[in-house]
């Protein structure tokens, strides 16, 4: 391994470790130096990756965002009905959040607003404005009729779903959050698709939420 | 003042002092000696009342519930139709969260996961069971036509309020919630109501939201 690998490396050990660490005992708990114990790294190779417990919180946030975010990306442009497209990303982000350590640590950590000295405005808004242009979409194409606007819808989806999972980890640890995200979507399609259309939607729905394909990336 | 009265003074002085401090730094980095200093109370009135941190925390969460759950049986005692009355309780609490310190306190230490060792349920549990009932309330009345069951509809609802709290909390520290529960009810009515009684019940929605009544509990 060449020296930048190596790095690499030591860096996903600590990122994984502190994941570990975080959902044991909590973020306000977890020290740098369970963490660099958990991570299997010494107390040098933990601190030349990173000066503090905060620093460390603010990459598992980023690498939480960016490799959700890359799903996402590889989700629309597999194409369908924007209204499948905006189930897919949930339901998506429902299974990274039970299978991925980072997934799960990062949104702890961007939900708990002690954890950080300013509250994380940017992954909100990112979500936001991909389900505002999707919700656009699918009203131009005519999959949705409804008095709710697209932005308004957005602004209420992205909250919603992250009060979902945080009542589903307090109650399930997450084991539950497929069925609750579901659960969320009926009453959404019951907002927004025509009453005659709206048994094939809860169809798509169903089919969306019980079989999703986490993607690849 | 008598003794009883006194020691009572003092306790809600340190609620009172914790509330401003966890408000200010955050849980994690609040102390006891930050938080009596607040308070204006010794050390030892302080161990007095209160033996850790995670006490104080667990009575601010407890003052917060059962003040408003207080509000809440008052809200619903005085009648109307159940719709109605769910949007009354949100537009309630919306603003006991943006007006009492206590109840700012207690679900922000709620709904971060990090704050206690077991996660707490019944908050949730209590509010879930009132609007499932005021659901099946409003069926049974005929004010809602939805194939969203009453139960599925409470398991929504209380999940959705507490991220759209918390996100409104991370962008505007809560300015903007009661325009973002307005908004989420806007969804909710679309879901719930006939489609010929919604614009008479986004009326009702408007007055709610934009004129909302705290109970004087």
């Amino acid at each position: 391994m060449v020296q930048q690998e190596r790095a690499r490396v030591t860096r996903d050990k600590i990122m994984f470790g502190a994941a570990d660490v975080i959902r044991r005992v909590g973020y306000a708990a977890a020290t740098l130096g369970e963490i660099g114990e958990a991570a299997g790294v010494t107390k040098g190779a933990l601190y030349f990756h990173f000066a503090s417990k905060e620093e460390i919180a603010r990459a598992l946030i980023e690498e939480q965002h960016s490799s959700t975010r890359a799903a996402a990306v590889e989700i629309i442009e597999s194409g369908g009905p924007a209204v499948e497209l905006m189930m897919r990303l949930c339901a998506d982000l429902a299974v990274r959040l039970v299978d991925d350590p980072i997934v799960r640590a990062g949104i702890t950590l961007t939900t708990d607003t002690s954890t950080l000295d300013t509250p994380l405005q940017d992954p909100y808004r990112d979500w936001m404005g991909t389900f505002e242009e999707l919700a656009s979409q699918a009203e131009r194409a005519g999959e949705t009729k409804t008095r709710v606007k697209p932005d308004a819808l957005a602004r209420f989806i992205i909250p919603a779903f992250t009060g979902v999972q945080l009542v589903s980890e307090t109650f399930s640890e997450r084991k539950d959050l497929l069925e609750r995200v579901h659960e969320m979507w009926q009453v959404l399609l019951a907002a927004i698709v025509a009453p005659d259309a709206l048994d094939d939607w809860l169809a798509v729905a169903e089919s969306v939420f019980t079989a999703p394909q986490s993607s690849t990336v």
